[in-house]
Protein backbone atom coordinates (compact mmCIF):
# COMPACT_ATOMS: atom_id res chain seq x y z
CA UNK A 1 0.00 0.00 0.00
CA UNK A 2 1.54 2.96 -0.88
CA UNK A 3 0.21 4.97 2.05
CA UNK A 4 2.80 3.20 4.43
CA UNK A 5 5.81 4.42 5.20
CA UNK A 6 8.47 1.52 5.23
CA UNK A 7 11.14 2.22 7.86
CA UNK A 8 13.18 -0.80 6.56
CA UNK A 9 15.23 0.51 4.10
CA UNK A 10 16.38 3.27 6.47
CA UNK A 11 17.19 0.60 8.71
CA UNK A 12 19.16 -1.31 6.82
CA UNK A 13 20.85 2.22 5.82
CA UNK A 14 21.98 3.05 9.38
CA UNK A 15 23.10 -0.80 10.48
CA UNK A 16 25.79 -0.60 6.80
CA UNK A 17 26.67 3.03 8.48
CA UNK A 18 27.17 1.40 11.82
CA UNK A 19 28.79 -1.68 10.52
CA UNK A 20 31.35 0.41 8.04
CA UNK A 21 32.36 2.09 11.13
CA UNK A 22 33.14 -0.71 13.33
CA UNK A 23 35.43 -2.10 10.94
CA UNK A 24 37.50 0.75 11.99
CA UNK A 25 37.74 -0.02 15.64
CA UNK A 26 40.61 -1.88 17.03
CA UNK A 27 38.84 -2.93 20.18
CA UNK A 28 35.26 -3.81 19.17
CA UNK A 29 32.34 -2.21 20.65
CA UNK A 30 30.19 -3.66 23.44
CA UNK A 31 26.98 -3.73 24.40
CA UNK A 32 25.51 -5.76 27.86
CA UNK A 33 21.57 -6.60 28.20
CA UNK A 34 20.60 -7.25 31.16
CA UNK A 35 16.95 -9.38 31.24
CA UNK A 36 14.68 -9.88 34.69
CA UNK A 37 12.47 -12.86 34.33
CA UNK A 38 10.33 -14.60 31.47
CA UNK A 39 8.49 -12.06 28.94
CA UNK A 40 7.92 -13.54 25.25
CA UNK A 41 8.10 -10.10 23.21
CA UNK A 42 11.39 -8.91 25.62
CA UNK A 43 12.82 -11.99 24.55
CA UNK A 44 11.80 -11.52 20.90
CA UNK A 45 13.18 -8.32 20.76
CA UNK A 46 16.49 -8.76 22.56
CA UNK A 47 16.86 -11.56 19.79
CA UNK A 48 16.28 -9.12 17.48
CA UNK A 49 19.24 -6.58 18.87
CA UNK A 50 21.42 -9.65 19.57
CA UNK A 51 20.86 -10.68 15.39
CA UNK A 52 21.69 -7.00 14.64
CA UNK A 53 25.19 -6.90 16.73
CA UNK A 54 26.30 -9.91 15.09
CA UNK A 55 25.47 -8.56 11.60
CA UNK A 56 27.53 -5.41 12.34
CA UNK A 57 30.31 -6.67 14.67
CA UNK A 58 28.96 -5.15 18.50
CA UNK A 59 29.96 -8.08 21.23
CA UNK A 60 26.74 -8.80 22.77
CA UNK A 61 26.73 -10.16 26.03
CA UNK A 62 23.38 -10.95 27.65
CA UNK A 63 22.90 -11.53 31.16
CA UNK A 64 19.34 -13.12 32.03
CA UNK A 65 18.32 -13.08 36.15
CA UNK A 66 15.57 -15.53 37.06
CA UNK A 67 12.31 -13.71 38.35
CA UNK A 68 13.22 -13.30 42.30
CA UNK A 69 16.68 -13.21 41.98
CA UNK A 70 17.81 -9.98 44.51
CA UNK A 71 17.96 -6.48 43.12
CA UNK A 72 21.41 -6.43 45.04
CA UNK A 73 22.75 -8.96 42.56
CA UNK A 74 21.10 -7.49 39.77
CA UNK A 75 23.02 -3.96 41.34
CA UNK A 76 26.01 -5.54 41.65
CA UNK A 77 26.17 -7.35 38.66
CA UNK A 78 25.38 -3.53 37.11
CA UNK A 79 28.02 -1.91 38.70
CA UNK A 80 30.53 -4.50 37.52
CA UNK A 81 29.84 -3.41 34.10
CA UNK A 82 29.99 -0.10 35.06
CA UNK A 83 33.87 -0.35 35.71
CA UNK A 84 34.43 -3.02 33.22
CA UNK A 85 36.48 -1.31 30.62
CA UNK A 86 35.26 -3.31 27.65
CA UNK A 87 31.56 -2.79 28.11
CA UNK A 88 30.39 0.30 26.20
CA UNK A 89 26.89 0.09 26.62
CA UNK A 90 24.47 -1.44 29.32
CA UNK A 91 20.54 -1.65 28.62
CA UNK A 92 18.17 -3.34 31.18
CA UNK A 93 15.20 -4.82 29.55
CA UNK A 94 12.35 -2.97 30.91
CA UNK A 95 9.59 -4.12 31.79
CA UNK A 96 10.97 -5.60 34.85
CA UNK A 97 8.49 -7.74 36.92
CA UNK A 98 6.65 -5.62 39.28
CA UNK A 99 8.39 -5.80 42.83
CA UNK A 100 11.71 -4.35 41.11
CA UNK A 101 12.58 -0.84 41.56
CA UNK A 102 13.31 -0.03 38.05
CA UNK A 103 14.40 3.43 38.67
CA UNK A 104 16.74 2.83 40.81
CA UNK A 105 18.31 0.02 38.95
CA UNK A 106 18.22 2.53 35.75
CA UNK A 107 19.98 4.58 37.44
CA UNK A 108 22.66 2.39 38.68
CA UNK A 109 23.69 2.36 35.37
CA UNK A 110 26.28 5.36 35.20
CA UNK A 111 25.39 7.84 32.41
CA UNK A 112 28.07 6.91 30.12
CA UNK A 113 26.96 3.60 29.15
CA UNK A 114 23.32 4.36 29.19
CA UNK A 115 22.57 3.18 25.71
CA UNK A 116 18.84 3.61 26.18
CA UNK A 117 19.05 6.94 27.67
CA UNK A 118 16.49 6.23 30.27
CA UNK A 119 18.82 8.07 33.54
CA UNK A 120 17.39 10.65 35.17
CA UNK A 121 20.00 12.87 33.79
CA UNK A 122 19.73 11.95 30.62
CA UNK A 123 15.55 11.97 30.48
CA UNK A 124 16.54 15.76 32.19
CA UNK A 125 19.11 16.76 29.48
CA UNK A 126 16.71 15.79 26.84
CA UNK A 127 13.84 17.94 28.36
CA UNK A 128 16.03 20.64 28.54
CA UNK A 129 16.61 20.49 24.90
CA UNK A 130 20.38 19.46 25.85
CA UNK A 131 22.70 16.71 23.00
CA UNK A 132 21.95 13.74 25.07
CA UNK A 133 21.60 10.07 23.82
CA UNK A 134 18.27 9.76 23.02
CA UNK A 135 16.07 6.62 23.62
CA UNK A 136 16.16 4.38 20.43
CA UNK A 137 12.66 4.37 19.81
CA UNK A 138 11.99 7.96 20.08
CA UNK A 139 15.23 8.02 17.62
CA UNK A 140 13.55 5.81 15.19
CA UNK A 141 10.17 7.78 15.19
CA UNK A 142 12.18 11.17 15.23
CA UNK A 143 14.06 9.69 11.60
CA UNK A 144 11.55 8.05 10.05
CA UNK A 145 9.56 11.63 10.01
CA UNK A 146 12.59 13.77 9.19
CA UNK A 147 13.65 10.84 6.46
CA UNK A 148 10.45 11.51 4.45
CA UNK A 149 10.47 15.05 5.29
CA UNK A 150 7.54 15.82 7.67
CA UNK A 151 7.37 18.81 9.36
CA UNK A 152 7.29 18.83 13.01
CA UNK A 153 7.53 22.57 13.67
CA UNK A 154 3.57 24.41 14.20
CA UNK A 155 2.12 20.60 13.83
CA UNK A 156 0.07 19.30 16.47
CA UNK A 157 1.31 15.76 17.44
CA UNK A 158 -1.29 13.56 19.66
CA UNK A 159 0.66 10.92 22.01
CA UNK A 160 -1.10 7.98 23.45
CA UNK A 161 0.49 6.77 26.14
CA UNK A 162 2.92 8.37 29.27
CA UNK A 163 5.49 5.49 29.67
CA UNK A 164 9.32 6.07 30.24
CA UNK A 165 10.52 4.25 27.64
CA UNK A 166 8.39 6.48 24.71
CA UNK A 167 5.70 8.30 25.69
CA UNK A 168 7.23 10.97 28.35
CA UNK A 169 10.89 11.45 26.40
CA UNK A 170 9.23 12.23 22.94
CA UNK A 171 7.41 14.95 24.56
CA UNK A 172 10.85 16.51 24.74
CA UNK A 173 11.85 16.11 21.24
CA UNK A 174 8.27 16.92 19.69
CA UNK A 175 8.77 20.20 21.74
CA UNK A 176 12.42 21.05 20.58
CA UNK A 177 11.45 20.62 17.20
CA UNK A 178 8.56 23.01 17.60
CA UNK A 179 5.14 20.35 17.70
CA UNK A 180 2.45 21.55 20.14
CA UNK A 181 2.20 18.36 21.61
CA UNK A 182 -0.84 16.49 23.58
CA UNK A 183 -0.34 13.69 26.03
CA UNK A 184 -2.94 11.37 25.86
CA UNK A 185 -3.16 8.02 28.74
CA UNK A 186 -5.10 5.44 30.23
CA UNK A 187 -6.90 8.71 32.51
CA UNK A 188 -7.87 11.03 29.58
CA UNK A 189 -11.55 10.31 29.13
CA UNK A 190 -11.74 11.28 25.48
CA UNK A 191 -8.73 10.15 23.85
CA UNK A 192 -10.87 10.40 20.41
CA UNK A 193 -11.31 13.96 20.86
CA UNK A 194 -8.06 14.45 20.77
CA UNK A 195 -6.34 12.41 18.25
CA UNK A 196 -9.15 13.04 15.64
CA UNK A 197 -7.43 17.30 15.61
CA UNK A 198 -4.17 15.34 15.56
CA UNK A 199 -1.96 16.09 12.48
CA UNK A 200 0.10 13.12 13.88
CA UNK A 201 -0.95 10.19 16.56
CA UNK A 202 1.92 8.29 17.97
CA UNK A 203 0.36 5.76 19.88
CA UNK A 204 2.70 3.82 22.23
CA UNK A 205 0.46 1.81 24.43
CA UNK A 206 0.85 -1.81 23.45
CA UNK A 207 -2.90 -1.98 23.67
CA UNK A 208 -4.26 -3.71 20.44
CA UNK A 209 -5.65 -1.74 17.58
CA UNK A 210 -6.22 1.17 20.27
CA UNK A 211 -6.13 3.32 17.89
CA UNK A 212 -9.49 2.94 15.16
CA UNK A 213 -10.26 4.40 11.77
CA UNK A 214 -12.94 6.43 13.19
CA UNK A 215 -10.31 8.24 15.84
CA UNK A 216 -7.82 10.01 13.32
CA UNK A 217 -8.56 12.69 10.01
CA UNK A 218 -8.03 12.26 6.62
CA UNK A 219 -4.00 12.59 5.61
CA UNK A 220 -3.34 12.15 8.84
CA UNK A 221 0.02 10.70 10.02
CA UNK A 222 -0.42 7.47 12.40
CA UNK A 223 2.71 6.02 14.11
CA UNK A 224 2.50 2.49 15.86
CA UNK A 225 5.25 2.36 18.44
CA UNK A 226 3.73 0.09 20.99
CA UNK A 227 3.62 -3.82 20.42
CA UNK A 228 1.88 -6.53 21.79
CA UNK A 229 2.06 -10.21 21.29
CA UNK A 230 -0.55 -12.71 20.71
CA UNK A 231 0.47 -16.54 19.91
CA UNK A 232 4.41 -15.60 19.18
CA UNK A 233 3.03 -12.85 16.31
CA UNK A 234 3.46 -9.29 17.03
CA UNK A 235 0.34 -6.94 17.17
CA UNK A 236 0.39 -3.16 17.26
CA UNK A 237 -1.47 -0.07 18.41
CA UNK A 238 -2.75 0.62 15.18
CA UNK A 239 -6.25 -0.88 13.46
CA UNK A 240 -5.30 -2.08 10.31
CA UNK A 241 -8.54 0.02 9.04
CA UNK A 242 -6.60 3.31 9.69
CA UNK A 243 -4.81 2.34 6.38
CA UNK A 244 -8.23 2.68 4.31
CA UNK A 245 -8.29 6.49 5.63
CA UNK A 246 -6.20 8.05 3.38
CA UNK A 247 -4.01 8.22 6.69
CA UNK A 248 -0.11 7.90 6.06
CA UNK A 249 0.73 4.95 8.71
CA UNK A 250 4.17 3.60 9.71
CA UNK A 251 3.46 0.09 11.79
CA UNK A 252 5.28 -0.64 14.55
CA UNK A 253 6.63 -4.37 12.94
CA UNK A 254 7.26 -2.84 9.74
CA UNK A 255 9.28 0.29 10.22
CA UNK A 256 9.41 0.97 14.30
CA UNK A 257 10.85 -2.42 15.04
CA UNK A 258 14.03 -2.59 12.70
CA UNK A 259 14.70 1.23 13.05
CA UNK A 260 14.41 0.87 16.80
CA UNK A 261 17.20 -1.75 16.70
CA UNK A 262 19.40 0.00 14.37
CA UNK A 263 19.15 2.78 16.76
CA UNK A 264 20.22 0.72 19.19
CA UNK A 265 23.34 -0.26 17.25
CA UNK A 266 24.06 3.60 16.66
CA UNK A 267 23.78 4.27 20.23
CA UNK A 268 26.15 1.77 21.41
CA UNK A 269 28.42 3.45 18.86
CA UNK A 270 27.57 6.83 20.82
CA UNK A 271 28.44 5.00 23.91
CA UNK A 272 31.37 4.00 22.59
CA UNK A 273 32.98 6.85 20.85
CA UNK A 274 32.09 8.96 23.81
CA UNK A 275 33.77 7.23 26.75
CA UNK A 276 36.80 8.63 28.07
CA UNK B 1 -15.06 38.89 42.70
CA UNK B 2 -15.49 35.16 44.02
CA UNK B 3 -14.61 33.95 41.04
CA UNK B 4 -10.62 34.93 41.89
CA UNK B 5 -8.77 32.04 43.83
CA UNK B 6 -6.59 34.12 46.43
CA UNK B 7 -3.21 32.41 47.01
CA UNK B 8 -1.87 34.86 49.56
CA UNK B 9 -3.41 33.38 52.81
CA UNK B 10 -1.98 29.68 51.37
CA UNK B 11 1.38 31.70 50.97
CA UNK B 12 1.55 33.29 54.63
CA UNK B 13 0.09 30.30 56.34
CA UNK B 14 3.39 28.11 54.02
CA UNK B 15 5.66 30.98 55.60
CA UNK B 16 4.44 30.63 58.89
CA UNK B 17 4.95 26.86 58.96
CA UNK B 18 8.24 27.56 57.26
CA UNK B 19 9.02 30.42 60.15
CA UNK B 20 8.16 27.81 62.89
CA UNK B 21 10.38 24.76 61.46
CA UNK B 22 13.71 27.28 61.57
CA UNK B 23 12.95 28.16 65.05
CA UNK B 24 14.10 24.75 65.90
CA UNK B 25 17.31 25.28 63.75
CA UNK B 26 20.63 25.92 65.63
CA UNK B 27 22.00 26.94 62.44
CA UNK B 28 19.94 28.89 60.45
CA UNK B 29 19.39 28.12 56.67
CA UNK B 30 20.77 29.84 53.87
CA UNK B 31 20.08 30.58 50.52
CA UNK B 32 22.00 32.51 47.49
CA UNK B 33 20.46 34.21 45.04
CA UNK B 34 23.06 35.00 41.27
CA UNK B 35 22.06 37.71 39.17
CA UNK B 36 23.89 39.04 36.17
CA UNK B 37 22.97 42.09 34.65
CA UNK B 38 20.01 44.32 35.03
CA UNK B 39 16.43 43.32 34.64
CA UNK B 40 14.02 45.26 36.53
CA UNK B 41 11.54 42.08 36.82
CA UNK B 42 14.27 39.73 38.22
CA UNK B 43 15.10 42.57 40.74
CA UNK B 44 11.61 42.81 42.24
CA UNK B 45 11.14 39.31 42.66
CA UNK B 46 14.95 39.04 44.23
CA UNK B 47 13.64 41.40 46.79
CA UNK B 48 10.16 39.77 47.42
CA UNK B 49 12.37 36.32 48.30
CA UNK B 50 14.93 38.68 50.29
CA UNK B 51 12.17 40.09 52.42
CA UNK B 52 10.66 36.70 52.83
CA UNK B 53 14.13 34.93 53.51
CA UNK B 54 14.13 38.33 56.75
CA UNK B 55 10.31 37.43 57.98
CA UNK B 56 11.26 33.62 58.44
CA UNK B 57 14.89 33.80 59.33
CA UNK B 58 16.53 32.30 56.37
CA UNK B 59 19.89 33.94 56.06
CA UNK B 60 19.89 35.68 52.10
CA UNK B 61 22.82 36.36 50.32
CA UNK B 62 22.37 38.19 47.12
CA UNK B 63 25.63 37.90 44.40
CA UNK B 64 25.15 40.19 41.41
CA UNK B 65 27.03 39.95 38.51
CA UNK B 66 27.63 42.82 35.83
CA UNK B 67 26.85 42.02 32.41
CA UNK B 68 29.83 41.29 30.82
CA UNK B 69 31.33 38.98 33.66
CA UNK B 70 32.83 35.84 32.32
CA UNK B 71 31.44 32.81 32.67
CA UNK B 72 34.05 31.31 34.70
CA UNK B 73 34.06 33.83 37.45
CA UNK B 74 30.54 33.19 37.84
CA UNK B 75 31.18 29.32 37.18
CA UNK B 76 34.23 30.04 40.33
CA UNK B 77 31.23 31.49 42.80
CA UNK B 78 28.90 28.48 41.91
CA UNK B 79 31.43 26.18 42.96
CA UNK B 80 32.83 28.41 45.96
CA UNK B 81 29.00 28.33 47.17
CA UNK B 82 28.34 24.57 46.37
CA UNK B 83 31.72 23.77 49.06
CA UNK B 84 30.33 26.22 51.54
CA UNK B 85 28.82 24.07 54.37
CA UNK B 86 27.03 27.32 55.38
CA UNK B 87 25.21 27.76 52.14
CA UNK B 88 21.75 25.31 51.49
CA UNK B 89 20.54 26.31 48.41
CA UNK B 90 21.60 28.43 45.43
CA UNK B 91 19.77 30.24 42.61
CA UNK B 92 20.77 31.60 39.52
CA UNK B 93 18.06 34.10 38.72
CA UNK B 94 16.44 33.67 35.02
CA UNK B 95 16.65 34.70 32.25
CA UNK B 96 20.74 34.93 32.18
CA UNK B 97 21.76 37.32 29.26
CA UNK B 98 21.70 35.89 26.12
CA UNK B 99 25.26 35.22 25.86
CA UNK B 100 25.61 33.03 28.71
CA UNK B 101 25.50 29.41 28.63
CA UNK B 102 22.16 28.93 31.13
CA UNK B 103 22.45 25.35 30.86
CA UNK B 104 26.27 25.18 31.96
CA UNK B 105 25.59 27.50 34.73
CA UNK B 106 22.69 25.93 36.10
CA UNK B 107 24.33 22.33 36.05
CA UNK B 108 26.92 23.70 38.26
CA UNK B 109 24.96 23.60 41.27
CA UNK B 110 25.48 20.68 43.04
CA UNK B 111 21.74 18.39 43.05
CA UNK B 112 21.55 19.01 46.72
CA UNK B 113 21.38 22.63 46.48
CA UNK B 114 19.58 23.08 43.33
CA UNK B 115 16.81 24.96 45.41
CA UNK B 116 14.54 25.70 42.30
CA UNK B 117 15.01 22.33 40.96
CA UNK B 118 16.48 23.05 37.48
CA UNK B 119 19.42 20.79 37.13
CA UNK B 120 19.29 18.12 34.81
CA UNK B 121 19.05 15.32 37.00
CA UNK B 122 16.45 17.10 39.27
CA UNK B 123 14.22 17.69 36.13
CA UNK B 124 14.80 14.28 34.91
CA UNK B 125 13.40 13.00 38.40
CA UNK B 126 10.31 14.61 37.91
CA UNK B 127 9.70 13.83 34.54
CA UNK B 128 10.34 9.96 35.32
CA UNK B 129 8.04 10.37 38.65
CA UNK B 130 10.32 10.38 41.10
CA UNK B 131 10.68 12.42 44.73
CA UNK B 132 13.12 15.51 44.01
CA UNK B 133 12.82 19.46 44.11
CA UNK B 134 9.70 20.76 42.68
CA UNK B 135 10.30 24.33 40.82
CA UNK B 136 8.69 26.85 43.08
CA UNK B 137 6.34 28.46 40.58
CA UNK B 138 5.20 24.42 39.34
CA UNK B 139 4.90 23.63 43.15
CA UNK B 140 2.48 26.90 44.01
CA UNK B 141 0.25 25.97 41.24
CA UNK B 142 -0.19 22.50 42.47
CA UNK B 143 -0.43 23.59 45.78
CA UNK B 144 -3.57 26.23 44.69
CA UNK B 145 -5.04 23.60 42.99
CA UNK B 146 -5.02 20.79 45.80
CA UNK B 147 -5.78 23.40 48.34
CA UNK B 148 -9.51 24.49 46.59
CA UNK B 149 -10.11 20.79 45.67
CA UNK B 150 -9.43 20.91 42.02
CA UNK B 151 -8.98 17.46 40.85
CA UNK B 152 -6.48 16.96 38.07
CA UNK B 153 -7.24 13.42 36.91
CA UNK B 154 -8.85 13.16 33.33
CA UNK B 155 -8.46 16.72 33.41
CA UNK B 156 -7.98 18.20 30.07
CA UNK B 157 -4.90 20.85 30.59
CA UNK B 158 -3.67 23.38 28.26
CA UNK B 159 -0.25 24.43 29.39
CA UNK B 160 0.81 27.59 27.29
CA UNK B 161 4.21 28.51 27.67
CA UNK B 162 7.33 25.82 26.85
CA UNK B 163 9.78 27.48 29.08
CA UNK B 164 11.97 25.50 31.19
CA UNK B 165 11.57 27.43 34.90
CA UNK B 166 7.62 26.66 34.59
CA UNK B 167 5.95 24.77 30.92
CA UNK B 168 7.92 22.14 30.83
CA UNK B 169 8.66 21.09 34.51
CA UNK B 170 5.08 21.34 35.03
CA UNK B 171 4.31 18.59 32.31
CA UNK B 172 5.75 16.11 34.17
CA UNK B 173 3.88 16.99 37.41
CA UNK B 174 0.61 17.35 35.48
CA UNK B 175 1.13 14.32 33.99
CA UNK B 176 1.88 12.45 37.39
CA UNK B 177 -1.71 13.78 39.13
CA UNK B 178 -3.40 11.83 35.51
CA UNK B 179 -4.35 15.31 33.66
CA UNK B 180 -4.07 15.12 29.94
CA UNK B 181 -1.79 17.59 28.93
CA UNK B 182 -1.57 19.70 25.81
CA UNK B 183 1.62 21.84 25.55
CA UNK B 184 1.36 25.15 23.00
CA UNK B 185 3.94 27.94 22.14
CA UNK B 186 4.88 30.18 20.23
CA UNK B 187 5.08 27.48 17.03
CA UNK B 188 1.89 26.60 18.20
CA UNK B 189 -0.64 28.22 15.04
CA UNK B 190 -3.95 27.98 16.56
CA UNK B 191 -3.47 28.28 20.44
CA UNK B 192 -7.22 28.70 21.14
CA UNK B 193 -8.64 25.79 19.78
CA UNK B 194 -6.61 23.91 22.22
CA UNK B 195 -7.64 26.57 25.45
CA UNK B 196 -10.91 26.64 24.18
CA UNK B 197 -11.27 22.77 25.29
CA UNK B 198 -9.36 22.76 28.01
CA UNK B 199 -10.71 22.69 31.78
CA UNK B 200 -7.59 24.36 32.74
CA UNK B 201 -5.46 27.00 31.23
CA UNK B 202 -2.35 27.75 32.37
CA UNK B 203 -0.28 30.16 30.91
CA UNK B 204 3.36 30.59 31.32
CA UNK B 205 4.45 33.16 28.74
CA UNK B 206 5.11 36.58 30.02
CA UNK B 207 3.29 38.08 27.06
CA UNK B 208 0.35 40.69 28.67
CA UNK B 209 -2.57 39.73 27.97
CA UNK B 210 -2.12 36.83 26.05
CA UNK B 211 -5.10 34.98 27.18
CA UNK B 212 -7.85 36.83 26.26
CA UNK B 213 -11.85 35.77 27.68
CA UNK B 214 -12.82 34.41 23.86
CA UNK B 215 -9.76 31.58 24.21
CA UNK B 216 -11.59 29.96 27.37
CA UNK B 217 -14.88 27.73 27.66
CA UNK B 218 -17.26 28.63 30.69
CA UNK B 219 -16.04 27.57 33.92
CA UNK B 220 -12.75 27.03 32.88
CA UNK B 221 -9.95 27.38 35.73
CA UNK B 222 -7.48 29.76 34.22
CA UNK B 223 -4.30 30.52 35.84
CA UNK B 224 -1.87 33.27 35.32
CA UNK B 225 1.87 32.25 35.80
CA UNK B 226 3.73 34.75 33.83
CA UNK B 227 4.45 37.79 33.91
CA UNK B 228 5.76 41.05 32.89
CA UNK B 229 6.41 44.32 34.10
CA UNK B 230 5.56 47.92 32.70
CA UNK B 231 6.11 51.04 34.09
CA UNK B 232 7.10 49.46 37.53
CA UNK B 233 3.75 47.52 37.22
CA UNK B 234 3.81 43.57 37.39
CA UNK B 235 1.51 42.66 34.13
CA UNK B 236 0.51 38.84 33.56
CA UNK B 237 -0.79 36.87 30.77
CA UNK B 238 -4.69 36.82 31.49
CA UNK B 239 -7.06 39.44 30.23
CA UNK B 240 -9.08 40.82 32.76
CA UNK B 241 -12.10 40.14 30.69
CA UNK B 242 -11.57 36.40 31.26
CA UNK B 243 -12.92 36.89 34.69
CA UNK B 244 -16.48 37.89 33.17
CA UNK B 245 -16.38 34.52 31.71
CA UNK B 246 -18.09 32.62 34.60
CA UNK B 247 -14.55 31.12 34.93
CA UNK B 248 -12.01 30.95 38.14
CA UNK B 249 -9.31 32.72 37.34
CA UNK B 250 -5.77 32.74 39.84
CA UNK B 251 -3.79 35.73 39.09
CA UNK B 252 -0.09 35.89 38.71
CA UNK B 253 0.46 38.62 41.07
CA UNK B 254 -1.85 38.12 43.38
CA UNK B 255 -1.51 34.19 44.24
CA UNK B 256 1.26 32.75 42.08
CA UNK B 257 3.54 35.01 42.84
CA UNK B 258 3.34 35.32 46.74
CA UNK B 259 3.08 31.40 46.95
CA UNK B 260 5.79 30.59 45.02
CA UNK B 261 7.86 32.93 47.32
CA UNK B 262 6.82 31.08 49.84
CA UNK B 263 7.58 27.41 47.98
CA UNK B 264 11.09 28.91 47.50
CA UNK B 265 11.32 29.40 51.34
CA UNK B 266 9.89 25.52 51.67
CA UNK B 267 12.61 24.26 48.77
CA UNK B 268 15.49 26.16 51.08
CA UNK B 269 14.38 24.67 53.93
CA UNK B 270 13.99 20.63 51.77
CA UNK B 271 17.56 21.80 50.97
CA UNK B 272 18.89 22.16 54.26
CA UNK B 273 17.04 18.96 55.15
CA UNK B 274 18.54 17.23 53.33
CA UNK B 275 22.24 18.52 53.63
CA UNK B 276 24.13 15.46 54.08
Amino acid sequence: MNNVIDGKETSITIEEEVKQCIKGCIIRPSVAVIQVGDNELSETFIKLKEDACNRVGIYFRYYKFEDGTSELTIINKIKELNNDDYVNGIMIKLPLPEKYNEKRLLNTIINSKDVDGLTDINIGRLLSGRKTIIPSAVLSILTLLKENNIELKGKDVVIVGKGKTVGRPLISVLLNEGATVTICHSNTLDIKRHTLNADIVISATGVKNIITEDMVKENAIVIGVGCCIEKGKILDDIDSKVLEKNSIVIKALDSIVPLTVSMFLKNTLLCYSNKK
